[in-house]
């Protein structure tokens, strides 16, 4: 990847790291293990874009560096309660030890709960984020998508192409929407290139999920891969094959690409960030 | 209880319920299950609250009424997750199964955390009400108090006074008074007496729960009865006996009416709830 993007990408995270750091609750366990949950040098990429879409569309950056904390800990707490054992039981997170196994399950769901609340109270500056926020991340959005993928596991039959697209634009499709629209929304500005954009890259995105589930090792992704086609589950891979599921990322970022059309060269990083989803190895 | 207090309780309860119905998500399991979690008969209380409060401060009603919403859907999501095997394992709420229990506990933990977000959705046209509802129900509040409560399970001491005391005003006093402050805070008035109001009768709400378990049976309150004192924890009762608990409840009553002195006539149904609180069965 190109130097300016990865220098962008290590800047916005650091950004958003030191303002969750700074403002993230302290002095007690459930503080403590909600700052162990978010504060975990995550790839931030939706931060990246909740502050690259801001910067593409004139909005402030002290204005969206809460927003981008918003969505970090809102996506954190939706890892913490897939890691349950009621929900995917994983142990290892980014290399580290999940929440319900560092301390145990009601620590696990009340950090997940607080860090949901937490996300909104980032917002309380940017209410015009709130229900979309809301929307993205309710039983429409990502809850939604969380629910159709566990049902999927006890199901009669795997899921199909159409069935695992639709899961996933509302698992992991929803909250990058969200995103990658927020600078359009807090400029009050067309948000339809963007959700054009964030649509295809979070399906490249979660393709490559699943190419990393089967590529990758467990040191450098920081965690248990192959654990999808042991459970038998249907992925991008198993009903496009490893090279038809690359091909179709490949094409899904060159739709990405091609929505910021309108922005020009001004939206250059939002176009490798595309491009990163499918090159990155964690 | 006078019949026009009780009238004004039922009429904001079935007000609530229908904006309930209508606008809650549908249409999948989750959802269904959050409508079971939600639409439940309950009391009301806080909604009550919220559209009491919204009154008194000339606040109209359609715009208190999502509010009283999102607050009621943030309550039900905390008992849903309180109920969790990993929690307080209860099976029983309001004389229906719990949702763990109907469904299983990955629903209870997704229905939960759809729960809050919606409470959130309810929010966003009266975004005053977003951060102080993030900060009742967050690690300082709601949350926080949820936490108390369980280290106090393995604790070597039973609870003092004091400590109960501060784990209540967070349990179950934080959104008690974001409620009754709602109509305040919307109407851009000074919050200080309906907070001094909402301080007492949060704590009087929670001593007659203690009260409840003790002299209250299953079938009327729609819950198991004597667990506190099965489990051996501190209640305001343990500590304070039954007659002297009744005695504080009564204080705090009159410290909550008075309260509201300069509010004059208008403020009389919350003077009625504050005394409801004390004399209600359920």
């Amino acid at each position: 990847m190109p130097e300016a993007f990865l220098q962008a990408l290590r800047r916005d995270a650091e950004a958003v790291e030191a303002y969750l750091a700074d403002t993230l609750p302290a002095g007690n366990t459930i503080a403590g293990a909600m700052q162990y949950a978010v504060l975990n040098g995550g790839k931030r990429l939706r931060a990246f874009l909740v502050l690259e879409s801001a910067a593409l569309h004139g909005v402030a950056r002290e204005v969206a560096i809460p927003a981008a904390a918003a969505i970090e800990c809102l996506h954190a707490y939706s890892l913490v309660h897939d890691d349950l054992p009621c929900m995917d039981d994983d142990d290892l997170r980014r290399g580290k030890p999940t929440v319900h196994v560092k301390w145990d399950e009601a620590t696990a769901v009340l950090v997940g709960d607080a860090l949901q609340t937490q996300a909104f109270a980032y917002l309380a500056a940017t209410p015009v984020l709130v229900g979309p926020l809301a929307l993205a991340a309710g039983v429409d959005g990502m809850v939604g998508g969380q629910a159709l993928d566990i049902a999927a596991e006890t199901a009669d039959a795997p899921l199909t192409l159409a069935e695992i697209t639709a899961l996933q634009a509302k698992k992991t499709g929803a909250l990058i929407r969200w995103a990658a629209e927020a600078g359009a929304l807090l400029a009050d500005a067309d948000p339809a290139p963007m959700r054009a954009y964030a649509e295809a890259l979070g399906l490249a995105f979660q393709i490559q999920d699943d190419v990393l589930d089967v590529e990758g090792d467990a040191e450098t992704t920081g965690k248990r891969v192959g654990k999808d086609a042991e459970a038998g589950k249907a992925t991008f891979v198993s009903l496009l094959g490893l090279d038809g599921a690359k091909a179709r990322a490949a094409e899904l970022v060159t739709i990405a690409t091609e929505a910021l059309a309108p922005f020009g060269e001004k939206a250059e990083n939002l176009r490798q960030a595309a491009q990163y989803t499918i090159t990155r190895a964690t």
